[in-house]
């Protein structure tokens, strides 16, 4: 076989096996390894026309000897340890030259980390984030890059032909050196818990508060999908909304168990926005309430002390168009959020992440993917540094959606609806639009017990309080 | 000198001083060093009557020689690297019988850490998590401690006597092995953050909803301080509100700056429990609020842009005792997570924590302090495991208080005058008395775009959805 590619994968899981057909069918000749070596071979048999591109190999030693350098070597497995005993098996086999491709779900750290290593150990590494599934891989996935520059710019034109295109324009970008490609990463997924919570509040209010069935609901939901709500989730939620289960006869929405699952990164989201001191309330209420829901045994105790909370049926003051005004205006205060974070890591991290950039790559391929995505990347390149709330555009649909989000977050208090994510949405916006806020109170307190200091609003400098003179 | 106590204290900043006066003042003999010698000096100078129990030492060598096994050498230095360097120094100096008792601020983490490091270097090691500032420290702190018990019954004698008492029991507690000791102060300060902004949130309703002066607000502290609510931290927002302020001649709130400072401890309460997988909802509520007040420009760009918030006064719904029914319901979800976050952490670290006791160490001497924790620990002596908000007397205080805190957070959204801790704890106990949730609709969502499988409630196993057989 004369055949010799630059482009590896290792790791023919479901991503793997998908990614690499992707790179296949984008015209790529590309070698293939995996652990179990059956799964090779079933894998390249099944690959019908893309067979004649794909080079399966049995051994590590195959796999890189079928490589001509620079090798564009791509992991796909599992992340953690495993990640650095496959780096560590690669090395021995490789040029100085050759660049090793992270694409599975690291934590930022760990490539930051092994950025760092490369560097000590003489060899390239990217960490890559790959957002969008198993259909993203397959079809078009939103990929966001850190690591040496070079290196990214060398392995572009694959990562740009198999990703998703958004008008025409690639949704594969460096973000930074290190781990800024898995922090962006990372960060998707944060907003991606927020934006799911705070659709599944509404579809509460839709079903408990108003009594409606999920077909009904369905339709709610594909009716916002053409408006300024269009986005992938909004979608999926009409397409699961509108399902019939075949066994139940009802619809399968009414048949799911409510308790949520999650794989962690919304609660890395969570902790990284502490380590930098930026509020992600919309994200850590959804992490909160995925894991509430998995008390369920506790939750009916306290449906049974505490009775259920009643409809708001009888109550006709909130609107379909009203839940509408409030999603958008809690998604966008989601996002400020999100974006908010992203600077901070930028700043600290040294990273220089482009933020238009980052709204552009999630236009197309990711979960998170809108329409309103690409109006944020606009936002963001006028003003990269502003609270995205505060951009013109934002601000004005803020303006005009702020007051349904009060209307929602306050009848669904009153009658027992949560709405956990919105409400810190909302939470987030008023306190950010409020110049004169009650932490004087908290400075005071801080101050009396614990003689911390306070600044004036009337002259510089740390003051004490009286109290501090008082016999205590 | 023939005197030679068992106790020394290292570090003589305002909590060590305060400490080892505290120790003196109870009877107890006790060695005391500084790195700046000249503090040591004037310290002891200045300790007045308690100057004979004082014994000043001038080198680690004879701070040590001063001492009699088994000592008791308690470090009251700045938490992190300087502990384990004082440590490292003091290891050649002193017998496997002694104890070093770390009570500064350590995180819970290092002090597991040291710990474990104790026993393979043969000597004990006691991290202690003491709490009440200042003032706590002199007369009487609450004190919760962590490591080997039968070091800690040694040293429990001394630190019994110069605690807080409550009904003459002393506010001095084993909580467990390893960090156990500063985990459980590490979630008193938590709980401590979401305590003052519900206090804030409140005080931000009276005074910008309804427009109260301080003083006028410092009498309705006042009051509440007599009922259900009592507790240290309403006591001193009274105290604070009814200052006025020599210079300004007002109230001396109203020129304190509305940026509030933190020291970490309510952000590592955040960060481990979501380690833990548990919500604290309210106080990730109350981190996010300190760090959103610190973007004063910010805040005033979008007052600028969106108006400040409108006074609720014309609207006479909210009433006081709504409000202190609304803290009161808060408080207790509040608690509810703080405890919660305890009993996950116990299991984890396999601590057997003693819930009753930590609330009754927490009924004096902290910050925390209040009447309700003897309430807590009363119920949580008849169901250590259960959920605080359905032990039956805090079940009846929510339902005779739950409602009006719907009716707070309601009009605070609708007004904007943002209730994010009190929406959080409401939220909360929503979601903890809702037994059909609508993470029904996340797992639908999951499974569709990642096929993660979700299980049914009519049959076990994990389950995926027709959608994935169909053409994406």
């Amino acid at each position: 076989m004369t055949r010799q590619p630059t482009v590896g994968l290792i790791g023919l899981g479901t991503m793997g096996s998908n990614l690499a057909l992707n790179i296949a069918e984008n015209g790529f000749d590309i070698a293939v390894y995996n652990r179990t070596v059956e799964r090779t071979h079933e894998f390249v048999e099944n690959a019908g026309k893309l067979k004649e591109k794909l080079i399966g190999t049995d051994s590590l030693e195959e796999f890189v000897a079928a490589l001509k350098s620079p090798r564009k070597i791509i992991l796909m497995v599992p992340a953690g340890k495993v990640v650095d005993d496959q780096i560590a098996a690669l090395r021995p086999l490789i040029a100085p030259e050759d660049i090793i491709i992270d694409a599975g779900n690291a934590n930022f750290g760990d490539s930051n980390r092994r950025a760092a290593e490369a560097v000590d150990k003489g060899f390239r590494f990217l960490g890559v984030g790959v957002s969008g599934g198993e259909e993203g891989a397959r079809f078009g996935p939103s990929i966001m890059g850190g690591g040496p520059r070079e290196a990214w710019d060398e392995v572009a034109p694959v990562l740009e032909a198999i990703s998703a295109k958004y008008d025409g324009q690639a949704c594969a970008t460096w973000m930074g050196e290190g781990g800024a490609g898995h922090f962006v990463k990372m960060v998707h997924n944060g907003i991606e818990y927020a934006d799911m919570q705070m659709i599944a509040e509404v579809y509460g209010i839709l079903r408990d508060g108003m009594n409606m069935s999920a077909p009904d609901i369905a339709d709610i939901f594909a009716k916002w999908n053409e408006g300024p709500l269009q986005s992938y989730l909004i979608e999926i939620s009409a397409e699961v909304s509108k399902v019939i289960d075949d066994k139940a006869g009802v619809p399968i929405l009414d048949i799911i168990l409510d308790k949520a699952g999650q794989k962690g990164t919304g609660r890395w989201t969570a902790i990284e926005a502490q380590h930098l001191g930026t509020p992600v309330t919309t994200i850590e209420a959804a992490v909160a309430a995925r894991n509430i829901s998995a008390n369920l045994d506790q939750r009916k105790s306290g449906e049974d002390l505490f009775g259920a909370a009643p409809s708001m049926v009888q109550d006709a003051s909130i609107t379909i168009d009203m839940l509408e005004n409030a999603l958008l205006a809690g998604k966008i205060a989601c996002y400020a959020q999100g974006f908010d974070m992203l600077s901070a890591a930028s700043e600290k991290y040294e990273w220089g992440l482009p933020m238009p950039d980052v709204a552009e790559v999630w236009r197309a391929g990711c979960i998170i993917r809108s329409a309103m995505l690409n109006d944020m990347a606009e936002a963001l390149k006028k003003a990269p540094g502003a609270n995205l709330m505060f951009a013109s555009f934002f601000a004005e649909r803020l303006k005009s959606s702020h007051g349904d989000l009060r209307r929602v977050v306050s009848q669904g208090a009153l009658t027992g609806n949560s709405t956990p994510a919105l409400s810190a949405g909302l939470a987030y916006f008023d306190m950010m639009r409020t110049g004169r806020s009650t932490a004087n109170m908290i400075q005071a307190q801080r101050d009396f017990f614990g003689a911390h200091t306070f600044e004036r609003i009337d002259e510089e400098g740390a003051h004490n309080g009286p109290w501090n003179g008082t016999d205590k």
